[in-house]
């Protein structure tokens, strides 16, 4: 059994890290933490949980780290690179679900996230922690930069066009939450009466993940996400002009070899949607590519749990992968349907 | 006062055409129609309408001809036309909201129907019924064909830049529909338990409305509708390169202007989102424009209630024209939010 | 056309006051107050909202009463009782919807609401503005309490009972509400993500409607209010032994005999269940009875709009007394269903 | 491994059982038998399902009976007798979900499901499965007549009250339940635009689960189910009079000490609601015990999931010890949440 901590367990990832940690054999919850709730048992946040017997504390890294072996960080960007260096340095494990160490380039951080990098230093370390990319890094790292969850999605309905160098331009991507996706602090545009009956694109042309997909994509990317009225689950659409013409059964086909092999990922017959409703608690991403023989574009979805394959499953994912254990391990449930 | 009929009242179209013409001074409903509810009173299937005392019928055009001046058909597309042609040869005035009369070209109506169209002689009378671009023609004609709900909302969203001649290529429209727009007959991916916490796109590259979106912006549209967990409303979605660079704000100066002195069009500033939140019972429809400035990607957004501005009121906004009223009559209405 | 001010228009119950005014033919806003929005347009507030040209002020009761005849207070309990002085020494009359005015009793508001009433005076001269117990006492007043949403519902249910000496005991009353009945501030129970798919109690034998309830029917009552996950609407099911035995179809003409003329009550079949679905932004309450043969217990059900009959509906039907004109103006539209 | 089969899998019940027997260690799935879906994958039917590689054939007793030691039916009720007597024949264990063995007297399923019970002789060796109820009689049977949804919330929220002479008179019970409840067939009140924004109360004093719960209490209730917009999972709150006064901590107190040591029971604080979003998929319910000291009235809530403690869930709780297996095996999984 090799001990883990919680760091920042209050918000919806931090609680599903703890269901997703409970149902893992070959690790035990030694500390949870969260300022607003120490003291506080960890069901007074989490009715759901069945046991463990666990009290939020306030976070002393120091004392996490010497009653943990690997280290979940589920803390707001900017607050999340201080503790991590801070495990680093005493030998830890460290996977980090904020924003900060998704971007290789301090400047671009700087950028995105309107402040200076605390640590760029530890930037080259990180390895970005989607498995059906840098799984070899990922094994080999002490540092994971968990991705985001719209990045997941939209990530892997797309990979296999760059794999095969058949990624045209432009590039749009129209992407739709679950409101599980905003976090837990109630607001007005996720008070029930607003965000039920609606649906709204946000942060036009301004959101951050923008900053991780192109990154890993290496093209620019017009990138719009709405929020509509679920509680967990992503569905991204992605448009491209592909580089050479293909069929919906070519790509496919494609899709197929490129993801063959691959735990989570599974890929629909051409023509087929994706849904998170068939992901809904699960580490599961559904992916499919159609090309629509009037006009030529590329259609490519996915479809995935935003708190599991886009937060703490992933993020399990990757430790299995970083212990050299079976990567599949706590994470073979099939998701809830209806 | 006008005596006004509703043809094939049993859906949600037909219903809504009941509700918004009770709130409307200057008609009289003096006949509605359905085969399988016949002899009962519609408030058996609307117990939501306050009055009148209709009972369904079963359809018979002469006898409906002799007690309506107007007729709206609210029939499934080939079961429309005969009646239209009826009313018409009795003089009457005709709303069709199916799909019957919206293409000009009876071999495209065979291409995305997969039958042959049983008038086309009546095609060329027939005037697409979004006052938005058809005001005068609407005032003259005898036979309106009311746009579907997806065209409205894409139309409205892009057709400033048609007639600025900004519209470039590719055009991409990624929309989003709630339920109540698969109409009123219970199948399984409507049944509430697959419905809810659920999104998915459908009719990949083949839905019917692109016919009627490409006819009247003369170019060809990527279309890509999705359903999700709502009741009433569409969002849609257009990107496009624009054959000129412009900012969000000249472009939203270009649709204030565009739309300056439409009763039913509201311009939202520059980066705001529309919401069909705010469009609900209402004849409204909410439109911006705005321009990625990583991208140049114009992304241009329209919002409605798919059975106000989508159908029932739309087609009563075009009545109004029809007869020459004040083009608001009845539908002055503002939306419920929340 | 009469002045009227809506003071405190900033939450639901404000806004659906400005919607339900707006459609009435005898009055013109002239004022709305919000202290946290002052110098905004009503729009940024309630974006539905078609027309008029009115900017949020902070309130200033001697300039409102200036230029308002009738002013519609929309505050929080406690807050309402001050400016309804105000209003009433300069001769306005006043629909105070707060729970400032409920209770005649200075005692009872104290024990519920834990604080002295302001203007225990008033009580005497406050008519509860239950137009179907309290019509030709509301036609008199200048000052009105609106009844609580809850009670209108439970009250609408049960009163027959009461007139005809059948209520026996005990009574039991679960009710159902819609989420806006929390209010527009957002709080963690009303987050969508922990709102939607979920259902719970809330306030176990001390809600503060009970007071109300209580004082109009004479009874003790187990009142139970639930949340669920519905944006607008009230379903409450009573239950209670009545004192002489009666078929479902007795008390069902019992109900339609009571109801009779009134315009904003539909009493359905015995067996058939209301549902707010068919009352939305509607003010009709629609109630059934039914008497369980096996048990003999009575089952009284009502369904209405929270926001309409349960708050900003009624207390216009209230100012249509109060003016004398037809009690239906501005009222009689049908509700949005779907 | 022990092999086990579920037939009548098509429905939302089959497909739970297939998940929930998907994550149990000793058990392995060898059939699953679907009329309509003969010859497809199970994942056309669940594609949220993980593995296994099933095909659905039509039922054919005998060589089901072949190829598993345990057989879950999953049909409709008169449909699963003539199958399980075969089962049974030929020396299997039996976990029956529908109605068919719920009830000890065949005259009061005839009364209730308005036929002839095909095998009467086999109610004798039926054990209602409800564990906290009759755990020893479960672990000795062959047959097992698994609970209906509601009566498992209904029992669990007042059996204490039973055990301890404190179930006074009237008994009424209001349930609430989300629409899979009604099963995967659609019809037009769980048509989403129907089902949405809804709530209404059915089959006053006629639901069949009446017979089951009034069988085990040995009292009369008036029971009243109510559908709301949710997917999944019930809310019962029971009212009562108690027979000897008892505080809100009291009754806690005993209900404390009822359930103590039950594995899937948890017991609230007096005053706290339970809410199914606690229960979402697993097999947990939790109750809670109140007297509204104004009145006397016991308040007695429980909320589980219809699909797991209300259907697969409970029935693989009465396998596991049925084979003398720990009671939690395979159930121990944290419900999901939000």
């Amino acid at each position: 059994m090799t001990n883990v901590a919680v760091v920042g367990v209050s918000g919806y990832v931090g609680g599903e890290l703890v269901r997703v940690l409970l149902r893992h054999h070959q690790v035990r919850i030694t500390a949870v933490t969260s300022e607003q709730s120490a003291g506080q048992p960890i069901q007074t946040l989490f009715p759901n949980l069945a046991g463990p017997d666990l009290i939020c504390e306030a976070l002393d890294p120091v004392q996490v780290a010497e009653r943990a072996d690997i280290i979940f960080l589920a803390l707001p960007h900017t607050k999340s690179a201080g503790p991590a260096a801070t495990f680093l340095k005493a030998g830890r494990k460290v996977l980090d679900l904020s924003a900060d160490f998704r971007l290789k380039d301090a400047a671009a951080y700087e950028t995105w996230y309107k402040t200076t990098h605390p640590y760029p230093a530890l930037l080259k370390t990180a390895v970005y922690g989607l498995p059906e990319l840098y799984r070899e890094a990922i094994r080999a790292a002490s540092l994971v930069a968990s991705p985001g969850c719209y990045p997941t999605a939209a990530l892997l309905s797309v990979l296999p066009l760059v794999q095969h160098r058949l990624l045209g331009d432009p590039l749009i991507i129209d992407a739709k939450s679950g409101i599980s996706g905003a976090g837990r602090s109630p607001a007005l545009p996720y008070h029930f009466p607003e965000a039920n009956e609606s649906i709204e694109a946000y942060q036009l042309g301004s959101h951050r993940h923008i900053a991780e997909i192109e990154q890993e994509l290496g093209v620019t990317v017009t990138f719009t996400p709405h929020l509509i009225p679920m509680t967990r689950g992503i569905l991204s659409t992605a448009y491209v002009r592909l580089r050479e013409p293909r069929t919906s059964d070519q790509l496919t086909d494609l899709y197929r070899k490129s993801y063959k092999g691959e735990p989570f990922v599974r890929v629909l017959n051409a023509g087929q949607s994706p849904n998170p409703r068939h992901t809904r608690g699960s580490n599961f991403c559904d992916v499919s590519a159609f090309v629509d023989p009037r006009t030529g574009t590329a259609i490519l979805m996915a479809a995935l749990d935003n708190l599991v394959k886009g937060a703490a499953g992933q993020a399990v994912q990757a430790m299995n992968l970083m212990q050299g254990w079976p990567e599949t391990l706590g994470l073979q449930d099939s998701g809830l349907y209806p």
